[in-house]
């Protein structure tokens, strides 16, 4: 199987994004399956452009969009991604997005179609800190989740796509009042969920 | 220089503590001082017992307990020990501790002798989190540092000591409740507290 | 207009649910809109069969459930159910729920149809802790908004309806580990959270 | 017994602050006990002068500061006052306090003299969330408890003091991310605290 994995690029002044450095590292064959890895702006609509056109190249079977979700302890598989866009933070085009709607005619939801609890086991089964998410947020993350699922129910009724979000690393909360994850571990964390992912 | 670093068994149920395995991992040498390394039970007043017979065998200039704190974020040096006991979990003696004061004649407080300010900065600019803490709590973490300060203020004048929380493992936060920390980062930030310790 | 607002009762070994208790002492009118008021219980499906012969009893134009979400600081209103439920907890009936679907046809998501946006704004102009919430949960609270949208999507299109989650009592929270709010706030907020509604 | 009960000011761009909000409402006898109420300035060492003169003025058996602590859930009374100040955020005098110790001769720390585990337990009876807290931090609250404690020490060894912490209002926490208490349930918590510290 072929599975397209994408990481945001920094945002929000931050020097580093997990979510890239993590998708970066990981193997080019995951129980072979080969991955893609794919860096995509931190900006709506931008984001789902560059990631639509990484599935017609591509033609994968599978999408794993990875984002930074600071705060969060665990490495955390979305369970649903929502038709609405809000946030005061600009994202990387130095704007915030327009409130409401991301698709007009999309539905209020839609289910990944990731075996996510079996991923969290998976995770946990390795050592690490897991749990299902049942709200991605409403910012870039979740617009991109949206985005890729529309197209799902739209044009690729086999493809499988699901959204992951992962912690902050230990250099972004030096001062302790935030969770982190390793670097590692966030790698390690992901191989085990897209092998999983991928048996299913 | 001679430094001894204690670390607590596993209690209360958990079959590990992080204390003692990122301090079975330390190097034998850091940065030319010898570290004697020390599993002390998390038993009120035994531990306490352990560590001053290794005091006295190993007459070190300094001693450094670390223990775990689940829930913190975290590498955490303590600022003071007070001279109370609480708490009611049993220890693994299967007691909890007699409430009240530790030494009935000690103070209400003792600082550490440790830098504990330059041992943030420096595990920070480590990349990891640290943050300095003004409270070690009331359970045998605390008695351990408060005995120790006692036995500075009372028999061992030049010794130096202290105290440094650390968080839980990834493993042991599986269910993505509470911050982790990986056990190479916890060894990485230890050891760069203790060489900045012995510096000053 | 008729409003129906219910609150569940007390259960997981509570003696108190603050669902009921704020609903119970809301005024019978607010605005001109006649408040009718509903206990369910804590179970799932029971509680959509109450709230449902109510819906058809009283033919309300608006439907507002409430439900405890221990941990809560504020307020919160939801702005999606979604058709999943589970939970280890042993709802009222003591068992828990079967996880999957919670209707076989019923589609991933269903937006509320209150000004959540508003309702926020206006209890936090008086004065009192508000903010949207993106997830019910998967637990008896987004069960029951779930199947109310569900009916509203397929027999009551001209009915509105959403969910509040409430934060613990002050009784509820004695031992000063969780957030709680006054019985008093909880009434002045979900009046003036409904009164919005209405108006919209 | 004659007890003097003080409040902050408010500060760091907040219109109000709990404390003096709180102690203002309280009732102007506790249980037979006269109740003066005080507010100081949120300035270190300003603070403890007021109090110092207050107390030499009104000579009262008992003085109890109480100060805001946002983030906390429930009335927390301080075990005890540490001889070391630290802070980025400037006091009402527009200068942050210089990092050190408060009094050069003063001992490490210094316990209250008041009975709050029963002050919590009564406050808790009282169906209020209470906790008794290690720590209260080391900015201007924990200043003047200390200050206050190191009176005792050398000038007025029959007085009893204490520090109680309070949650933001409601008001002051209406982006629903911190836990908030109302005003009439602090004035009940803190009179229970007092009723209960005046009978030891």
């Amino acid at each position: 199987m072929k599975i397209l994995v994408t990481g945001f690029d920094p945002f929000g002044g931050e020097k580093i994004n997990p979510a890239i450095e993590a998708v970066k590292r990981l193997p080019d064959e995951i129980a072979g399956n080969q991955i893609i890895k794919l860096e995509v702006p931190t900006i709506f609509y931008q984001s789902a452009e560059v990631v639509k056109k990484a599935i017609e190249k591509e033609n994968p079977e599978m999408v794993i969009n990875v984002g930074q979700a600071g705060g969060r302890s665990a490495i955390t598989p979305e369970r649903i991604a929502i038709n609405f866009q809000a946030g005061s933070t600009p994202d990387n085009s130095g704007k915030g997005p327009k409130e409401g709607k991301i698709q007009a005619d999309g539905l209020d939801g839609y289910f990944t179609q990731l075996p996510i609890k079996k991923m969290v086991a998976a995770i946990r089964h390795a050592g690490l800190p897991a749990q299902v998410s049942n709200s991605a947020g409403t910012y870039v993350c979740n617009h991109l989740f949206y985005e890729i699922q529309y197209l799902i129910h739209h044009d690729y009724p086999n493809l499988k796509a699901g959204f992951i979000h992962i912690p902050y690393l230990p250099s972004q909360a030096r001062n302790g009042r935030y969770p982190s994850m390793s670097l590692d571990n966030m790698v390690t964390g992901l191989t085990v969920a897209i092998e999983t992912a991928a048996m299913c």
